[in-house]
């Protein structure tokens, strides 16, 4: 018989989890409840567990406060109830806590910090062998990414024709021996083939990820999670209501106390054909019904934006629509749905035989600058073959694998991040009208907004360049002047300047001027 | 007293001209009127003559047949009319006649020959030094620019504050010796210290035009006559209706013959503020009444579009409204209005400290591409500084001043016009849905319409940058497959295709491929 077991101490925002065991007749992922009520001085919640494989069910807390807490858990797991207590101590230095909306259009960690949001995406890096996992996270450590998008359920398509490594749910896969380019769409109309139990889900795929969560929360990296995509040959997009409802009800109960747990309903949600608004907004519900710490939740879009203005949705969570113009109307969405801005698929810095894919390193850069100048957030995805021999059978891209990068954008992206990081006070940008060749932007910050001076302006340049730019505030303001070459990475600084004053550019596209007030 | 003086032989589409004398008592500019009709086998027009200063009126004609014709020319200049009569004949290689509209939205010469318009800009270049209009020409002689945008009246603005070698009208200019970039605008406000006799035309000025347009027509460039447009400090962009219309009858009687002029109304017309739209419209049918050939109409934007769908408009003369998308509007604009669409202004190559004129030479070649394939046709122009130093007092910039050309665009650009003229049938581009990553262009014939297999293909992968393409068309049909780098000017001919097939594109931006059936 298992005991109940759990750490004594754990630090604020991180997780405390309690393992008991409990019924294993019948079907314990549907016969059963847990449910635990968390009690501290400062908070009281209630959250669901989850039942984990062995007779085994688990309850996962995130505590909001320092101090002592103490727990009751029942259900119709057990007969028993199980009851316990702990501390929560104070976070180490780089636990900041979760990130939440802040100044409307931005995000600060629970404890102030500013979170300047640089995404990137490997749609099915956790499908991928053990050995590749490691290797993405090693690369994810050597970057500056804080977000990065993956899937729950594996992927189909172009160069993900491999199975992954478990399966969500008990069952078996249809055949993929006679899988290639000509004969994958249908593998995507017909699913017949393929046999599961969507009622028990498998405790093997989920503790993978688990791990994988833990770590990304560790390195500081924001886990995107993404619930349900189109590109399937397995039927997991197409599970009906009552299975998509206990899945998502499971996985919060599983993932929501990690702290960098972000919720994406969908990749792409209007390409899932079997699924309708009504069923993203029922499913967005039951997120919002299990989910104590009411994550950040949003949902991804093909084509056709989705409604951003649903009080569950936190964020926009945006791909491009246009491939000329996209994060160009960062700005716009902002104040159309009074939301944080991320987007999350600007087209991938790569040469793929396919048009999301073949962005150069130079173009994908400019769109971070585009979107963070505009107080958005952009989100990066490399999808380089290294030759033509590359097939869609086995080439390995970052994108959908992890592994290694080798583009020219991810550098930029963690000097662009440096760049944010250093705005005073923490806040977020916001444009303003400026010269037309120039995106001009400000701190985002109440206090600022009637100031005809401000105290900090970065102008960007894009593709645009001007071989000088003559600037002029006010005739006593002093400002200190830096140009920034965005695509080499410089800050050189220009000295002191008050009036009428000349940057001299360059005439080279990418650069950047940043004035601030002495 | 003078004679009626005429060459007795024109070939057919050049100008025939007559000199006569005249009345100078009171205003020959406005007391007297002298009208031809000229009379061929195919033909009989009726056109105004123009008083030439010295007592001296002139009628231009241009025939439009080969063959004999006779002239009569009558009028209150004098109490005496004159008669003659001439031979037109074959036209010489290089004489395809004028440009009309062709297949609704391209153009072709009068003989059937294809016009694919490569224009560029040179607003101020026939107020500047004989010398420097020379160079412009010998500039011209040197590339493949087949249109070329310029002003009747000077220009004020930066780098354009001399005053032009000669002015329109009889009367005294204010005194620029204050001017200067601060002072600009005021100047612009206040034009009281200006002196013209609106009523008298200052021959002078347009015997330059006269030249100028001419040899233009013998380099076989297409003068687009800008008449109005709103950088002025002396007054010329408001001189009232009845000067206007004076004016404009004036322009015509002199220009309507010459066979390579266009009327542009307006250099961005919704900036010259001392016009509304019913002024452009009574310009627009004083233009109709009175130019017996119908040349080529439009009037040039700033900020919005003009109601082309005008029936004067013969074509729309676009401005980009933004600049991140301007020509990738082109088959939307074409299918609104159903009229050609040229890009007169879309940016220029350059590095200014202002935001129209600073960008790469391989985004300008990028978006006359664009413009290109989706059935459209782009204008260049160049405001390339040489070094900061380059003051707006002296700098020479082609853009206005005409002179040299510096930039990286104008040899892409003849490479793009030497593409199109090898359009088979000398039909023009029509954009076509395909590969979401590719502009896809065929060619724009009525009878391909329902083929679904076409005779030709053109792909343009713009700033994007597949390593490959896989093209397929039907299993039989035999194509040539030419691989063309837009920026490297280099035309790879892959050889022979059917079926399935991959082309390495390369991983470049800017490539296209050309698919031809055999």
């Amino acid at each position: 018989m298992y005991k109940c077991i759990y750490e004594r101490q754990v630090e604020k925002w991180g997780i405390f989890e309690v393992s008991v065991p409990g019924k294993t007749e019948g079907n314990p992922f549907t016969d059963y409840d847990i449910i635990a009520i968390f009690s501290g001085t400062n908070e009281t919640k209630k959250v669901n567990g989850f039942y984990d494989g062995n007779g085994e069910y688990v309850v996962r807390f995130m505590p909001d406060f320092e101090g002592d807490y103490t727990f009751n858990i029942s259900g119709s797991f057990s007969k028993q109830s199980y009851q316990g207590e702990f501390k929560s101590i104070k976070p180490t230095t780089d636990n900041h806590g979760y990130v939440q909306v802040s100044d409307t259009y931005h995000f600060r960690y629970a404890d102030g910090a500013p979170y300047y949001s640089v995404g990137t995406t490997c749609y099915a890096w956790v499908h991928q062998s053990e050995e590749r996992q490691e290797q993405t996270l090693k690369t994810l450590a050597d970057h500056a990414f804080n977000k990065i998008r993956f899937c729950i359920f594996p992927k189909h398509y172009d160069y993900n024709y491999a199975d992954p490594i478990t399966f969500p749910y008990e069952g078996t896969p249809c055949d993929n021996a006679g899988l290639n380019r000509n004969t994958m769409n249908a593998y995507m109309e017909d699913k017949s083939s393929n046999h599961w139990d969507f009622t028990k889900l498998n405790p093997e795929h989920f503790h993978r990820f688990d791990t994988r969560i833990r770590q990304l929360m560790e390195m500081g990296i924001e886990a995107d999670i993404i619930l349900f995509h189109p590109y399937d040959r397995w039927g997991f997009d197409g599970m009906g209501a009552e299975n998509d409802d206990r899945y998502v009800k499971y996985m919060v109960a599983r993932y929501s106390a990690y702290r960098n747990v972000w919720w994406s309903l969908a990749n792409e949600y209007d390409y899932v054909k079997t699924k309708t608004i009504e069923d993203w907004e029922r499913i967005a519900a039951v997120i919002c019904e299990n989910d104590s710490y009411a994550r950040l939740r949003s949902i991804h879009n093909g084509p056709h934006y989705y409604d951003f203005s649903k009080t569950w949705v936190t964020h926009c969570s945006c791909q491009g629509t246009d491939r000329y113009k996209a994060v160009e109307y960062t700005d716009e969405l902002m104040l159309k749905y009074q939301k944080p801005v991320v987007w999350d698929e600007i087209l991938y810095e790569g040469n793929l035989n396919l048009g999301w894919g073949n962005i150069s390193g130079e173009e994908l850069t400019r769109r971070f600058w585009e979107a963070s100048m505009r107080g958005g957030y952009a989100g990066h995805g490399e999808t380089l073959l290294q030759s033509v021999d590359d097939t869609v059978d086995q080439a390995i891209l970052w994108w959908s694998h992890g592994g290694t990068l080798q583009g020219d954008s991810p550098e930029r992206i963690a000097f662009l991040h440096k760049i944010l990081s250093e705005i005073p006070g923490g806040y977020g940008l916001k444009v303003i009208p400026s010269y037309w060749d120039a995106v001009t932007a400000t701190i985002d910050r109440e206090e600022d907004k009637d100031k005809q001076v401000k105290d900090y302006y970065l102008f960007y340049f894009t593709f645009l360049r001007p071989l000088y730019r003559d600037l002029y505030f006010d005739d006593d303001t002093k400002f200190k002047v830096d140009l920034i070459d965005t695509w080499n990475m410089t800050i050189v600084p220009q000295g002191m300047y008050q009036g009428h004053f000349r940057i001299i550019t360059g005439g080279n596209s990418y650069m950047a001027i940043r004035v601030q007030k002495v």
